[in-house]
């Protein structure tokens, strides 16, 4: 895969002009990258709790001032409303609109959340010699829904969602360690083995994503996943929601490693 | 000092029921204590988004659903209005009550914070073999309003204040991570040396809390600081709010050993 190593400000120039318009993967080497979550004020407190209730899955890096699209703490200057190469509009829990420019669709009343990303952690276990399945042969994560609650918030609840990375036995406690320095990007592992035990019937069928491939020793190793947040707001049915579109992350000007650091 | 070595669930049975009346250091060995603030819900955003911006001095532990006192999460079972040995009852900024029991002081519209405190880390530091003057002595820590700002939210805004401790030089590094092991209980040093660098005249005279003694070659080390969110959060003068008393804290079921992997 290719790698864009340029500065996170000159590769979101270049999204917001729309020279740039697809998935983020391998933009801005070495930088957070963020789901993005935009929704009314009326709904912010209880999202913004229910993040604060679930930091796993929901590990907020950033919070807008109502009617403001600048995340001064890790982008000043940026745009959310343009430095997105895709967003989805959502109404009454809906998908109404898949866009390349949220600008027509702000509106004075709206906070916008960013969540860490599964990214940052792959990054820190391909850095500490783990091999990951997936990356390698250019696949997605496998998701399932489980059987462990979300702590709710007000008209917040559901279940976590979670990813899982088959993971060589030996590999293990280093695939927790290296995740664990990253809380803000879902952190350590929830679960290690048994997918029984959380209420996943069938480890080669995911709710979403690919299938993993299981070497001979491999074990299944799951992180709560950056989907249960958006999962459960669009469950809620909000009114007005705004997304990123899959795979279509903001990028931050935080690097990787100082996210271990916030 | 004697160690009450009893399940934090009889401590708080003691201070319900009024046997036990002062302050809490020595109760609840190797639980982890906690610094409450109660606001309306007009002002729970605000103050939660001015905690997830803030995450050194403002460690959030808790927050309750509006209306109750039971911090599900971290003690259940107990009731914020009445296991606390002291209350303060403020009004628009300004001191008006020092109670035992909050219930008369309750409404439906409150939302209680319960953010992390200090002890927690000064344990992890004892128990990593390092000296402590105050503690030894039998004194408060030195605590000093910085010229670090705070980020601002909404209606809160302010200067972090920072809590010192002379450390010897060669402890230092020990010292950091140690207490870094404890975000949720402010966590990593924000400042090593230097107290000018953060707008501290001298270093000898706190703005609160007793003077420090420095052993030859001890160096001064800030850590954030949880008066912070009681002083922004008064500072903005809420029409309604309730605090423990200082040093009257809530004892929660959490080990000071599993703060670190929550």
């Amino acid at each position: 895969m290719p790698i864009d190593t340029r500065h996170p400000k000159e590769i979101r120039a270049d999204i917001r002009s729309g020279k740039l318009t697809g998935v983020t993967a391998g933009l801005g080497a070495g930088y957070v990258q963020a789901n993005l979550a935009v929704l009314p004020r009326d709904h912010a407190y209880d999202f913004l709790l229910f993040c604060q209730r679930n930091p796993r899955p929901c590990p907020l890096i950033e919070v807008t001032d109502p009617g403001s699209p600048e995340p001064v703490g890790v982008a000043p200057g940026a745009d959310l409303r343009t430095d997105i190469p895709g967003y989805r509009i959502w109404t009454n829990g809906v998908l109404a609109e898949e866009v390349k420019d949220a600008t027509p669709y702000w509106r004075d009343d709206l906070v916008a959340f960013l969540l860490g990303c599964s990214f940052t952690f792959e990054w820190a276990l391909l850095e500490a010699g783990i091999r990951l399945w997936h990356v390698e042969h250019g696949k997605n994560v496998a998701m399932w829904r489980t059987s462990i609650p979300c702590r709710p918030a007000g008209v917040f609840h559901g279940p976590m969602v979670v990813s899982m990375r088959p993971i060589a036995a030996p590999e293990i406690a280093k695939a927790v360690t290296a995740s664990a320095r990253f809380p803000s990007a879902h952190g350590a592992p929830i679960h290690v083995g048994d997918p029984a035990a959380i209420g996943i019937k069938d480890v080669t069928a995911p709710d979403y994503g690919d299938a993993q491939h299981f070497r001979p020793g491999d074990v299944p190793v799951f992180w709560a996943c950056g989907v249960t947040p958006q999962a459960v707001a669009l469950a809620s049915k909000p009114p007005y929601m705004i997304t990123h579109s899959p795979g279509h992350m903001f990028i931050t000007d935080v690097p990787n490693g100082a996210l271990a650091a916030l």
